[in-house]
């Protein structure tokens, strides 16, 4: 189970605390955690699942791997700058957004566009008059967040058996 | 001048009028139009601008030049598939957003990033707790959206000065 | 008819006249010529378009229009580094290669992979055991290039019909 | 380590049997594949890295994962067709070439540009008048390939300290 965390590069420590309990949960849950390797949310996560004795991908926007966080196991590096976002998405077979900003925006969309679950915690809710609103879920805590990934996860496999 | 068109790949009649309108008076004020290369918004927003003596370049997804639509001056041809909706942003000094689906929100998502001024004719509002709201700037119609595009891009240049 | 030049960032003055040349018989042939945007063979060939009055495109790098060369009529930003190469090659119908580099090695790859015609000026002659020998045309001038590009462009379109 | 493997999505049996070596002797030196996550060469060269108890990343071209081949243990969905190819360069310390077609050569070429080391088993040379030769370095077979793939990561980190 590859499950992707999104967020800001920089983030509050309470932001971080929570980034780090979703990536402790998803070791805890055997997933993997896809992320886009730098630092904020994004090593929060990262340390959390490497606590957990759990396994990061981090997806560079650079050129180069020194610009992954210490808790990235595979750094995989792009040079195609924020263009990389869609590569976060697509990798990931559910999205946990923590908050985030702009760049966090573009990956939720992409993941709306590509039909993969996202479960927020306090993140974005876009809205447009007279489009159907975004199926987004959102999560009381990283637990829950966490076991709505999964679930989600599972329950596409399920319906494709 | 570069200016930006989004918005859906399908479109109703009276969406598609809008786009022909704002089309028209990009080729009025001058502008080149930059868009996806498709349907819907894309392709009425390219007749409008050809229709008024103007230019229009296609950024396509696939890896033909042969699913641009028949307005297309100039078909750049990306085989990237969603991973060029950022392309179709960088490449524009301002956009214009109409109406429009998730691919749509990412190319706003984007343009928020890069600080491109986006003016919106009936689309994504995207809001979250805690962060300040985007700077979106609401036009009542065709006219009035490309003008104000043409306004934002007249005073960035000039705050360069 | 759209032709790609391809060839080096920096360039000796015998180079860059040829890639003049290059240039301003792609406008008097009523082609476009799509590159890379950036200086030297890019630069020259784009002043030889521009001064017989044709259009260039410029599928830049970076992650600003700033980067274009003086003579790029429509700047397209990519921000994908040197993973903007293939867009470059995608979007052309005909490659003319003058001399290069690695850079112009991988977009001669991407050429062959593609189907589309490369014409070579001294460029790369990639060989290898076992392996056919890859399909590179080698024009003597400038004038013979640019005549083999139409020529190659109006054989494909002839056998589609 | 992460080795980079690139070659040819179906290839013979011979050929498949020097990347299963190859793909063995990354595991055995401790190493991570890195390949495009197809056939032929790619899935060889994992099956090879899996069997001695290593980890693959294959690097897609297409949308889904389900196009990974059965070793991949960690896929990454690019959606960016042969533009992917880069990603695979830039991802690894060092790569080694098997035969191979044009896409090879483009991923040579990339691996040329951002001076990472080039292993050759059998595959192109790339020549021009007028231009230094390529540093690729030939090996053997599959064990002196990995050998030199380890030695000049190891050197490179050497000159950094």
């Amino acid at each position: 189970m590859r499950i992707g965390v999104i967020g800001n590069n920089t983030a509050s420590l309470q932001t971080r605390r929570l980034a780090y309990e979703v990536g402790k949960e998803i070791a805890k849950g055997g997933g993997i955690l896809i992320c886009g390797g730098l630092g904020g949310v994004m090593e929060a996560a990262c340390q959390g699942t490497r606590d957990a004795g759990g396994m990061t991908v981090g997806i560079l926007p650079g050129s180069s791997s020194k610009e992954a966080n210490p808790y990235v196991s595979i750094p995989i590096v792009t040079g195609f700058s924020h263009g990389r976002n869609i590569i976060v998405v697509r990798s990931s077979e559910a999205i946990i957004a923590i908050e985030g900003s702009y760049g966090t925006l573009s990956e939720i969309a992409f993941a709306l566009i590509l039909d993969i679950p996202v479960i927020g915690l306090n993140t974005w809710l876009p809205h447009r008059e007279g489009h159907e609103s975004p199926p987004l879920i959102a999560a009381k805590d990283p637990e829950e967040a966490v076991r709505l990934a999964i679930d989600s996860i599972s329950s596409q496999k399920k319906s494709l058996e």
